[in-house]
């Protein structure tokens, strides 16, 4: 492996490359991005080695697409044209189906393998990557038998070695999943945001009654809306039925409030509390 | 200052003890609690120097109250009552309202100082307690006025030793407050525990798809609801408007998805966004 394209290089892109480059030396990083700013900043940053564009890729050995999920639908036919036979596109994208979907039928769909490294914060851009990101998270690969062995091979390689577990689903379970355990979190964090931002809109300094656990739960609501915005409409299914539940357990909760039965409120705090158990789990 | 008395000897009881006895190595600690266990289990990790029980108080030169808020509205009457004229009493909870109300015709109403310290994670027990937990941190007193002031006085030497600033709040603006920059933080994570869990029953290897930002947004559904349960029932008023407002904000995202308005989407999160940088004053 020699010529590696990052398409994108915030958080995701930007790590990665930190990582693959530290266990690959040799490795030439291309960056390649829709802003020269964003190119200038990698680069004084040491994220990428050069600046590339799409033209670029005949040579690449292996491409990573870390953009918004709707621009990665768009531009991933035209990036699998441009490689050659035996070069590997992978993306990671925290929607599935449409990203799987939208090259289903092309030429070099063996050339492709879907993923999502789980591993976001709520940070944006190259100045938020870092490195040992990706240890000991998970990185979800779909539809892998739609990928040459070999070039799973090498991919698997390359992700294992910079600390990653691979879980493998398909395209529909990924994104019913994902909406519970990654899109609602946001949703909710954002909202919480916004419901005591609404209210304490001209007593700023009320946050200074707010704590680590306020920070702790609205904190992805620093999230970028460019990324999220086109998240939501991939997965927009999946997204409100679990923002359906959601909102009838708050419901719920509330209703058992005005009936002053705190029996029950405490019953369903206690019965939520083994999140302990299963959060331990989680970095 | 030479006796302590904590009543409570939890996360906020216990680290309350570890740094005011690092401040003032000759005061004496006493701990009283309802449960043997949890005194035994504070003084072998040297939170507290004795055990004792209420009718201890005559010599109390502070009492420290940090028990769940039903309890402290029950016993505060009989701590002033056992207390010397020179004694303090301060309590930490969560409300305000009906603590204050419940000394407010009390004869010795001036030897006790109503606080909330901010400082709350979502561990509890003994063995939560840790050195520097206030550090930084704020402390809400309200009615201040009611206290002698050389008790006051005695009261903020105190918690601004531990590295504390002080505001001074009105009890019904505390828990309106609060209501919005805590107390619905609560729910919001438990609820989101419970949708998650409810939804994943029987894949419970989901959760390897769960990264960090699920862990932030749920993680104060670990806390206890033993302490939080008081806290909703003498919250009601504000916790169910709190509620209600965030029921609405969720509703109206949702309604935004139904109907394919992404571009409204994009702004809800665009216009919540600046909560990084009221965030940036939180630790």
């Amino acid at each position: 492996m020699k010529n590696i394209y990052a398409i994108g290089i915030g958080l995701i892109g930007g790590s990665l490359a930190i990582d693959i480059k530290k266990n690959n030396p040799d490795v030439i990083i291309h960056g390649i991005s829709r802003k020269q700013s964003t190119l200038d900043e990698a680069l004084s940053l040491n994220l990428i080695d050069k600046k590339a564009t799409l033209d670029d890729l005949g040579n690449a050995d292996l491409v990573i697409v870390s953009i918004p999920v709707d621009a990665t639908v768009k531009l991933l036919p035209t990036i699998l044209d441009k490689i050659s036979d035996n070069g590997l596109v992978v993306d990671a994208g925290s929607t599935k189906l449409d990203i799987c979907k939208a090259v289903e039928n092309h030429p070099k769909r063996r050339n492709f393998l879907a993923m999502h490294p789980i591993a976001g914060t709520e940070h944006s851009g190259p100045s938020a990557a870092i490195s040992g990101l990706f240890q000991g998270k998970t990185n979800i690969v779909c539809e892998v038998e739609k990928t040459t062995f070999k070039l799973q091979e090498k991919a698997l390689k390359l992700f294992s070695d910079i600390g990653m577990r691979i879980r493998y689903m398909n395209p529909e379970a990924h994104d019913k999943h994902i909406a519970y355990v990654s899109h609602l979190s946001h949703i909710s964090a954002f909202m919480l945001g916004k419901t005591v931002i609404d209210k304490e809109r001209n007593e700023r300094d009320i946050f200074d009654m707010a704590g680590s656990g306020f920070a702790s739960t609205v904190r992805l609501a620093k999230s970028s809306p460019e990324m999220w915005t086109p998240i939501f409409k991939q997965n927009k299914t999946n997204v409100i039925e679990t923002l359906e539940e959601y909102i009838s357990n708050l419901t719920h909760f509330k209703e058992l409030m005005k009936s002053d039965d705190f029996d029950a409120i405490f019953n369903e705090m206690k019965n939520t509390n083994h999140i302990k158990d299963i959060l331990n789990g989680i970095s």
